[in-house]
This record gives structure tokens, sequence and C-alpha cells, in this order.
């Protein structure tokens, strides 16, 4: 069963294509931690937030993986981080098309 | 462009299968609402919390359904709700083979 792993926080940037050129080689190391299956890249420039909503398979790596990244965040300077881990309800997700995989 | 919304609050139940029958009805009416993609359906028993992280095809449909559904929540007495709504980052997301359809 997958949990969800919900991250936002406060930035100034950089937003959009800079934010992606910036990020590119951390997105890719991501795709190789420990249970992960998918992230979605958040960002509010008007509001400067970011975040991230993750898929990993067990709660587990979806805690290690936060306790790591709050580590790599605070070293990027960013240290108000909102972050909760959810279990899912399959049933409801099903019948609402969310992508689980 | 798809819209994320993130929608979390305190609630002090029904989780697990109990909520999946609960919001059966409402999970299918769910689907019928302007500009959904899909929803996620999260729940923390322990931490009696639960939520949604949907995807909308635009940022005014993701506005127009968190306005309609933070009045439905305060029908069932929530009323303390987190609610983001965010851009995508898509080049990022793609690399993390985040689900934007």
């Amino acid at each position: 069963m997958s949990y969800l792993l919900q991250v936002d926080f406060p930035m100034d940037g950089p937003f959009g294509d800079e934010m992606a050129q910036a990020f590119e080689e951390l997105a890719n190391s991501i795709t190789e931690e420990n249970g992960f299956i998918w992230k979605i890249w958040t960002e509010n420039e008007d509001a400067k937030e970011a975040g991230g909503i993750y898929l990993f398979e067990t709660k587990e790596t979806a805690q290690k993986y936060l306790e790591m990244h709050t580590k790599r965040l605070a070293g990027f300077g960013i240290t108000n981080v909102n972050a909760k881990i959810f279990s899912i309800n399959s049933k409801l997700t099903e019948i609402t098309k969310g992508p689980l995989k």
C-alpha cells in the first residue's frame, strides 16, 4: 500500500524554467530514492511557495526521505517546511481516477 | 497546463473502509466537476487528519472547486481547512514520473 508525502515551503525562487534547470540533477537523483514511485513538483511564484507531492511504496521510505529532504532544504536555507505523510483511501481514489503507480 | 489543489483538515473519522462507504457517492459526483482530472484521497487515522490531492485542468476550475468544497466541509462541521493551489513544474515532474493526466 503506497503512502503520500505532501511538502510545501516558502521559497524566493527560482521558479519555472529556471527552477527546472537548477534542480534537474536533483530530480534525477530523487528517482533513485528507496521506495520512490513518483513526484509532482509544485510551485506558486505569486505566493513565493514551492513543494512536492510524492508517492512512496511504504510509510517508512516516505519518512526516511522526508528526514533527508528536510536536512537538504535546510542546506538551501529553507527551514519553514510543512510536511505531512498520509495513507491513501484506495477505494475512493479508484473512483476518482487517482494515479497510484 | 494543469493545477494541483492540496487540501487537508482535522477529522475524527470515519477512516478506511467506513470512509469509503460514507463517501462513495460523493466520490462519484466529484468526477463530474468542471475541470476535474483526478483526486487521491488522503487519510491519517492516528493524527486524525484527512484530505485530498487533486489535479484540475485550470487554475480557475481548481479555485471554484475549492470554494464549493470548503462550504461542503463546513456543512460536515469541518472548518479548519488547509488548502493550497499550485502550478506544476512540468519539466521536473516529467523527470520524476509525476502523473499529470
